[in-house]
């Protein structure tokens, strides 16, 4: 397992590239939720996710050799933009697998980037096949998505900037997809603030990590039908698990129209455009699933790249 | 005329209530500028926009006599929410006299903070008729919307945040409807930037401040038809226009395809809801009117209170 000083490592790599993203607040926010609330906008980062964090911290790790032979990755699409922006910055040859339902926006998003995209069926067992095809045959390295060392500290760097500028908290709350962030999260949270909890959320029709973690062992689910696509991984990687079973409080489900409540209220009343899995740690918050109170909790809104077709249906 | 020192003494009345906005940037935006641009983000400011800080530093003024007797404001939406939203924090009754034709989302917004709403026709000469009517026949003080030394030195305050984050600036552009913001702006921004030129910006059809810098005497136009709403004042105040000979550097315009180009800019790929008139000195530094290249440019985004409705309509 990492530890805490892989992540302050990261944070000196990745510091170079990410924006440093503001804690927002609203006071309507707060007020609903009867707790003080603080937002990690990772909407606003580079590629409008938080996956340059870890994608750039893998890349860059990579002996020039591997780096020469190109790198593969595959993912329903913040993760193949963040690899491809890493990838460009870092001037290396990317090819990402995206599912065949991959939202547009997402898609034009790693083109934009300069990445060959290939796209594959809809499970993520089809992603996987496809990109080790491509390792194979091809030569290329594999940019894992979550279960991966150099990707968890990546993802771990956007809680060394909320400490930045927090000094106390009471919760945490992270978006589950295949853990990735909430791994680097944990471990970093449970370092810089030692009291803290940390909750894991995800939908209702992807709850596979929240079964697991109520079994204590991986549960893998069919491909879920959710309006939070970064959540259609059908299980948590191994390394995110374990970190999971450490430093994870609880686990816990919003349903999909919780998370479209929360999508119009930050684009009504906050001004910020959510994508749907960018909005599921927030709406748990929002809704007070915990019923807590007067709590100062964190909220991580992990992107913002709603295709914005998509988005009028939703409105 | 004020001085700078009255708006430093603003944010430290202020600075209890606003949010302190970020300073965003994009790489994409800059590419497409040519300069290395910041946006001060007072879309993600309370009530939407920038307002509030010049409502808040007005009614704070105010003699506990004059905060018995109650205030009125008029305005096409923002500044009648920034009254409430002071008017509600201060324990002052306010009443707000809305243009019929103000977005519906503004209307409700005003309405939320608890002030009574009275409409009146579109222009902003019957508004100033109606809310003088009522300070005559109710004895409400009057909250002007940017003919008031409290005002603009409220609006300046925004300018002090800026300089907390950036050291150097060479031009700084705000976009100008009655001459609150660029008036309380240019005066911080030349006292904080010596060497910043200060840009004011408008539509081609509510151009009724580019006329009068050119003249060098307030001019008044009909309404404009322009997709500014923020910007459908006839002409600038007294004070405001007194600092602008002297502070701003050049009055320019965008045209209403070119705001809306912009907000689609925010929404899809910064993920930010910014409002026409909060998306008008971007769009100037966006589509690089000026013709600059590699300076460094803070741009103002003054609002993001758009309706959803309308939204869908523009995308």
């Amino acid at each position: 397992m990492i530890s805490f000083h892989d992540i302050e490592v990261a944070y000196e790599v990745v510091k170079r590239v990410v924006h440093k993203t503001p804690l927002l607040s609203s006071h309507q926010f707060n007020r609903h939720s009867g707790n003080e609330v603080l937002l990690k906008a990772e909407n606003l980062q580079r590629i409008g996710a938080f996956k340059i964090r870890g994608a750039y911290n893998k890349i860059y790790s990579l002996t020039p050799e591997e780096r020469k032979c190109g790198i593969v990755a595959h993912s329903s699409g913040n993760h193949a933009q963040g690899v491809a922006l890493a990838a460009k910055l870092l001037g290396v040859q990317a090819t990402v697998v995206m599912p065949k339902s991959s939202p547009p926006n997402k898609v034009a998003g790693a083109k934009t980037y300069g990445a060959e995209v290939v796209f594959c069926e809809d499970s993520s067992d089809d992603r996987e096949r496809v990109a080790r095809q491509m390792q194979e045959q091809r030569k290329y390295v594999l940019v894992p998505p979550f279960d991966d060392d150099k990707i968890i500290a990546g993802q771990g760097t956007a809680t060394i900037e909320i400490a930045q500028d927090t000094r106390e908290l009471d919760y945490i709350f992270v978006p589950i997809g295949g853990g990735g962030l909430i791994g680097g999260t944990a471990l970093a949270a449970k370092q810089l603030f030692p009291a803290v909890n940390v909750i894991g959320v995800e939908t209702v029709a992807a709850n596979d990590c929240y079964q697991s973690f109520r079994k204590r062992e991986i549960v893998r689910i069919s491909p879920p039908k959710t309006i939070a696509d970064g959540m259609r991984t059908q299980a948590v990687g191994k390394r995110n698990f374990e970190i999971i079973l450490k430093h994870v409080d609880d686990v816990i489900t919003v349903t999909d129209e919780q998370v479209i409540e929360m999508m119009r209220f930050f684009l009504e009343r906050m001004k910020i455009v959510v994508e749907p899995t960018g909005a599921v740690a927030p709406a748990a918050v929002y809704h007070n699933v915990l019923g807590l109170s007067g709590k100062k909790i964190c909220a991580i809104i992990s992107g913002g790249n709603v295709d914005l077709t998509l988005l009028k249906t939703w409105l």
